[in-house]
């Protein structure tokens, strides 16, 4: 186990204190900005994730915010998904891409207003690509980062807390959409999404005063709903086959070899960076394809770096880039990036794990539930 | 002490095996890549730092190679210094600027031929930022990261050290000026620079395969020279008056503010980005300027957040953003942004510690060494 080095290049959040409060054991950094990663027992964790709620410090997700007359066309220009029917207060998952169609980010964004877009972003610094981009094409748009701080509500009793909180017509919010409610007479924009797949809310605390209030009010309120601190929980993710830019995907990536495909429609997105290599790759296919893998045998150690993933021949046809025991799939879970002619679910391949060599079953994604 | 969750995402690097068995107790996060902080006792660290040569892992000085026939107006795009007179194999310390002239990093850039620049970047994505300005620009360049992995060897012995691998050659190597010298077969760009005061080299590891065989023969060829492994050194640092992107200085401060205008010649920078505002800044003088502080009174705890600088008629009038007890000046040296009319060397401030407010004193960067 390794310390991690504090100093305020690495940024605390609203949250950071209760979070600490609450017995953080492990950040990760993302967006130069620290994200809990556990808070001791990631099993126990992800288990009561499945049963309860749980209440996240996600600011790391900062907000890239788009603002002016060329605010929808600056968007467009950076994703391969058609926004032209995006509808104001709805949220969509942006694969951001350059002009080889590399994957530089895979955000959520939101449409605030017909010139306002929050983009809710995956760890690099897209502000960076918007910038250059914006100043290249003498856009009229301001890009700033606001103080805009996610706070996550997960798991099935999600709706319950946030209704005590911010009232019932949060149960009316359908996915990928959102609201403006109040809180301490603040309007802050609540959406249902999350980085898990039990279901909840992203709240957009959009003052950094109201960090600690609001994170007060959801325990108080939840005290008998069984609420804890949690984060984007590991095995949780890769059961259900949520990707992790950096982790899963890099630049080296497509969105087509990312299993993205269906969020990319390279004809209609007019003015997009990467139109032309996408809509050449769109014809052709991906050479490699995200799938799962079931790795057999004990628990693995930690996913630190990729694993190769080698054929019955002895070539290299993949690495492994996320993975971890599953108590409930009773099984090593992994994401894998699997070289085409290999990557049909059944087939059995080998993954160099850094202890040892094991066979390993690939997969659709998410992880199928096991029959009970 | 928290624990930093690793995964792929925060990429190993080619010494990280190295860095490990020599017993790395803390890591920074840096450029989405492991940067060793501490190997238990920065103060230990320090002192052999200035009295003997260390190995240090600085792989997450991430290069940004710009390669292409508009390589050179790409670079001055990004900053107002001026470079018409740079020569092949000359580093740079280069301000990389926005439109307002907004600090986007502060790296050390090498014209490696008049096609071919590397950028040596602190903490944020220039890459994004470079590529989004060419793709506007139009520019014909490529801009990616290359297979270097910078290793730097610092301290009094380091010409010592550095001449038993690369032979005599390094000794004649100027300040801020390189080499192609020769390990193992393979040529290596060694310059003369480093994140310390100590004097030393920096060695572009230009493939990966090589990271290790590197360290070895440095640790074999050093061992009458006490070398050890080391990483940037937080007394050292701050002591020496070397800034740190993202702790002393972000988007929020102009190279004017950062007292970076000794690089800066907005004048002749023709093309850059932030051109404009650069010279209105320099006509008008920056509002606000980074200093020394002597923070009185015992040991400060950890700087994890800026502490606020009051002045005493009680209000805020800077910042501190870096805090470290130094054994060597016997006192807290910190570096710190302090409102115009308040920021003359030898005025007393107070300075609101997380643990009580202590008083302090303005220095000029560097700290001046103590009378012996």
């Amino acid at each position: 186990m390794t310390e991690l080095a504090i100093s305020r290049r690495i940024r605390a959040t609203p949250f950071t204190n209760r979070v600490e409060a609450a017995g953080v054991k492990g950040y990760t950094v993302y967006n130069h900005m620290l994200l809990p990663a556990s808070f001791g027992d990631i099993e126990a964790e992800c288990a009561h994730l499945k049963q309860h709620v749980q209440v996240w410090d996600v600011a790391a997700e900062r907000q890239v915010e788009i603002f002016g007359p060329d605010a929808e066309k600056m968007v467009q220009l950076m994703t391969p998904r058609d926004l032209s029917k995006a509808k104001i207060d709805q949220c969509f998952y942006l694969p951001l891409i350059d002009e080889r169609g590399g994957m530089l980010n895979d955000p959520v964004a939101t449409k605030l207003a017909p010139d306002r877009f929050w983009i809710s972003i995956a760890d690099s610094d897209v502000l960076y690509w918007a910038k250059g981009l914006a100043y290249g094409f003498r856009f009229e748009v301001e890009i700033f980062e606001p103080d805009v701080s996610p706070l996550a509500i997960q798991g099935p009793k999600s709706d319950e807390l946030a209704a005590r909180v911010f009232g019932d017509a949060v149960r009316d919010i359908r996915f990928f959409r959102g609201k403006w409610l109040t809180f301490e007479g603040t309007d802050m924009f609540v959406a249902r999404s999350g980085y898990s797949k039990q279901g909840g809310f992203e709240v957009y605390v959009n003052d950094t005063a109201l960090g600690e209030p609001l994170w007060d009010a959801l325990f108080a309120a939840g005290e008998d709903l069984n609420v804890r601190a949690g984060g984007p929980n590991l095995i949780e993710r890769i059961e259900g086959g949520l990707l992790s830019y950096g982790n899963d995907m890099t630049r080296q990536n497509t969105p087509y070899e990312c299993d993205l495909g269906r969020f990319c429609d390279p004809w209609h997105s007019i003015g997009c960076v990467g139109r032309d290599a996408m809509i050449r790759m769109e014809s052709d296919g991906p050479q490699r394809l995200i799938r799962g893998l079931r790795i057999h045998g004990e628990r693995v150690p930690a996913c630190r770096t990729a694993w190769a993933i080698i054929s019955d021949g002895g070539e290299q046809v993949g690495q492994v880039t996320s993975a971890v025991w599953s108590p409930e799939f009773d099984t090593n879970v992994a994401i894998a990036m699997i070289d085409r002619g290999y990557w049909e679910p059944g087939r059995t391949l080998w993954v160099e794990a850094p202890d040892h060599m094991r066979p390993a079953e690939v997969t659709t994604l998410p992880f199928e539930k096991p029959d009970v």
